[in-house]
């Protein structure tokens, strides 16, 4: 093990350290190792810049290499690898569940509870490194007509994927989405591929719905920070007149007061699907989801199959991500890229590979 | 219309007056009119008798004939009926929607707006008369098995099916039902018979609890008054080691700690129920929710198929609902079963017809 | 009853005339009376006029009036219709069921055994005239973007929307479709509306698939005749590269050997819907089909819903239909547009409703 | 690796050899060796017997240890097993997947390409050894109440429940069996054990139909040999008063005629899932299943959830198979246990493991 895989690694809030590590050695005959070409920024990575973690932490004595959206190169692989080869532009699913359990063997590993997440504290590594080591079958190759740059998003493609799978969004059914950050532009643009009809997305910032409204086929809606959620739906139901309300609503902010909103505006036997992350206790309007026997789905990861869904969405044209790729910054810049989001600037700013 | 329909009317809280109205006539062609031989009380039934109505209220103005849980004879048929004949003994499924709606076509008319549901101000009249006249198809012959008084139970029976059917409660899953009181106890009954594995049925009432072990296969626990509902749920799943957390939640009490300690309790991948009405507004475990992608449904009343489960489930014996007939007063005595139901004393207290 | 209701009526095979018959009356308050402006044919049209009809048939003593897709304008309505009114242009649903039996209520309405379809011998009389009787949620107000014309191939749509929501086509996944006349093409349309990935279309006519090709964003592929179909599938694996086979196959032919091809190409867990009709019996590959779990369905007619997607698929532009409509004959000439059809020229032969 | 594995080889039909082949030992940290208690004779056992394999064949050159149905002990286990210990009894499932691919993540274990199965030439040696080695989460532990004879029926128990659950079977639905072998017993007393209303099994063997009633409360049809599978399903409508057909459907004979049969006793809506193995083509009745949207489902082994349904139904004592149980034979009569098997006597005939 040749000490040469530069990594990022967070030490604490606001303390991060670029260090050499071993390179990962291939151990299992399907493993791959992938030199890393791009990873993205996210809401979590900007938490863990701040906090150092979300309910565990890193620590001096426990560091963690940051990162979990990337795409990269194959630069090895295991005797018994076939999917892949040495040379092949991927995009990586940074999730690597037991596959024996009963979850893993019922199709949602996202569930399994000893899934290996990158980034994850105390002892899951993630991408921002040279290398990385990875399951062949957690790779996943990428159409000519997509750079390693786009390829990042894949992952955040996924999530959006899976929510709207979660909803079961049908051709010509309106879908409500709350919220238009990354995920919300993403969930928009899924939805739509998957039929959707009419499509509103509603973000306090009006600049961002500006960015929607060229993103995807959509109209959008601005919630009165003075009204109540449930006045807020009433004139989202006028304004757009949907007097039965919204059979899908996705909500992908993680506000209270947004998924309060979005469930008033949903029609009788809509559904509901918590795709952010928020307060972990949040007040819902049961009285209003009981007379509407409203479903509530909370969405977690992606599951089997996402990541190829997403790969076709991008393979055939039906959602493009080029417009959401705000910067690109050298490694050894990757703090500028946590500032950058933390400030709320550009959508998706990308951190380069290790160059030579 | 001769006017010998007594009927026992609310003119508002605390306020009931016997009276005779018009026996109804037969209209279209494949109506039936019942000759009403019990009608059951329910929760509803005693909010109304304390405060004139749930949202909507009766007044002086408009008052109500009032019930909606009930057996009865046919008297007369309409010239189209086929599938019933004067002298059947029927039980009477008590809300009649519209037919033409999206949801009525598609399977689910109890989210149909135009719904009439016997006993819902401000028009429509319920069961609580002599006579009752009900679209042939919302009655459903009863097996020679079942007394008329049992039948009354069919209504409250359908509700714990519908709730059974939305969890889609499998063979051999593990079912937590929180609440033993009619609902939560035929909820139970269900789901054994829905082929659920272990049942565990909760209350703060140790009494009621001892009546749900009688009444069906079960594990019972209470929770402390003085614990957290997480803290609930762990001593819960310690006792039965249940270290994964439950499949199914079916939630019978409408109180906003019991549906935290159920989602608490819940298995990743869970379903949880919504069975009880409580508040309006009830704060849910969101971020235990998100990593566990639990989904909360809603139940509401009973759709297409349920009434004929609920017979089915009675008729072969798996469930038996003779035991939670705890009284029967006469019909000149309604509000004495009313009183009773407020004041806790039995299960469920039937209302006899008008006799002759 | 006046009787100046113009009718197209068959007395036997070939044996078709015109005949006053009287303006049908409301007798339901949701009963609205359509003037017709536009009468589709299709295979089943063509089969009448050769035979008198599929397994019951009409006679000298039991004539019918013919025709079953159609559009027209509201000319009278009921005093309790409130969805249309007088002047609307309407798509019509030619199939009236009882609303009160299992399958009704359980949103399955194409499968009641007392539905009342247009030009359904003995007794219930077709579109082909000049004024047509239906309750008013039959009738589908359409977009000002579509044509009369167009409006009668909501009909055929709406079976294909059926066939593609039985599949559950899903985004990506790959869909073979067997046969490329009006419901191939509708099929293969409405499947790339609902996501899905390459579509494939099979036939034995080029010049057909060569439409086929310009219809949808499709390949192409014709079966060789002295092939068995496993030798036909094998060799439209290769030709595409699907060595797993494929998700997803719409048999729209009725052909046995096509069946049996479609199954034969098919995935392991793969869908197989039965769209076309053909002989009574078929020979199928039940051991290829056990080794598979393969899923054979039958598609019959349309289903709530159906209707509404196909007008909004139509509305929003995702599939347009103006190409399939080859030509237009008046009222008096339906029988050329019969034969028009049964030479197979053209795609969809239009009769003109009764001009003044 | 010592040679100390007696185990039951074939060589060709009708040429059984016993060897000492070597020990398994562990090589994955997942692994566990099983000392084989007993081992089950199923009909494709009689079909290797007979003719050396189904497809692929047995040789001289690659002759193939035996068996699938089969419980035991843990023998040993790899350092990273957690889930069993040795000692422990367990029950065996027999086929190994690649938990790499589309169908493995997805859950759906039984369609993985590179299943590795018991007793499946070429390569894939079976259970009817002294040492079986196996991936730990595929041995189940058995109840106490359980004996290691019952637990080889585990095998067979969770084929029937992969069929019940493919139909979805839901309480109270009526339920159609074909076959009173050991499937068709155990699927009909699984569909019971789902709630299923009233069970109807089929065979042309009146002694069978005489024991199919002791182990399952079920109405018995002998089918006329001179009547065709259109006059069966009549009669059997008639004589049990099933105007509406049967809404589930479940053959268990790979009989074509007795799939035709169940065809057309099926109700509007119904399924038909076809378990029993046999002709590789049969021809359906395509026309009536058309008009009634008759769904055909094919199963194929079991998937995951199957085995602990299966255990499940044994523990609770819903499914009770001691009195399957006809033989056991000494490991070293295996033949035996294969010819009486042939000969039809007795229902399950076990093998004995090697006794030391």
């Amino acid at each position: 093990m040749a000490p040469n895989n530069l990594s990022c690694l967070l030490y604490g809030p606001g303390e991060a350290r670029f260090e050499e590590r071993p390179v990962p050695e291939i151990t299992d005959p399907h493993e791959i190792v992938i030199r890393i070409s791009y990873v993205g920024v996210c809401g979590s990575d900007v938490h863990f810049w701040k906090h150092g973690g979300v309910t565990r932490k890193v620590s001096e004595e426990s560091p963690l290499v940051m990162g979990h959206e990337a795409s990269g190169i194959v630069h090895s692989v295991g005797p018994d690898v076939t999917s892949v080869k040495p040379g092949d532009r991927v995009a990586i699913e940074p999730g690597f569940p037991c596959r024996r359990c009963r979850r893993c063997k019922a199709g949602r590993y996202n569930l399994c509870s000893k899934m290996q997440f990158a980034a994850d504290p105390p002892r899951t590594h993630g991408t921002l490194a040279r290398f990385f080591k990875i399951p062949e079958d957690f790779a996943y190759k990428i159409p000519d007509s997509l750079s390693l740059e786009e390829a990042v998003l894949v992952e955040p493609l996924s999530v959006a994927v899976h929510g709207v799978r979660l909803a079961d969004v049908r051709p010509g059914q309106d879908v409500l989405v709350l919220g238009s950050g990354t995920i919300g532009l993403l969930v928009a643009a899924t939805a739509k591929a998957f039929g959707a009809g009419n499509i509103f997305v509603v973000d306090i910032n009006e600049k961002k719905l500006e960015f929607a409204k060229c993103f995807v086929d959509c109209a959008t809606f601005v919630p009165a920070a003075d009204s109540t959620p449930q006045e807020n739906a009433s004139r989202l139901q006028e304004e757009f007149h949907l007097d039965d309300g919204i059979d899908v609503v996705l909500e992908c902010t993680g506000v209270e007061s947004s998924a309060q909103t979005g469930i008033h505006a949903s029609a009788p036997g809509g559904v509901f699907v918590q795709i952010g992350m928020g307060k972990p206790e949040q007040t819902l309007p049961m009285g209003a989801m009981c007379e509407k026997e409203t479903v509530v789905k909370t969405s977690f990861r992606y599951a089997p199959g996402d990541y190829d869904i997403a790969l076709g969405l991008l393979g055939s044209g039906r959602v493009s991500v080029k417009a959401l790729i705000s910067s690109v910054v050298p490694f050894e810049s990757a703090t500028e890229a946590w500032e950058k989001t933390m400030r709320g600037e550009g959508i998706k700013n990308l951190i380069r590979g290790v160059q030579d």
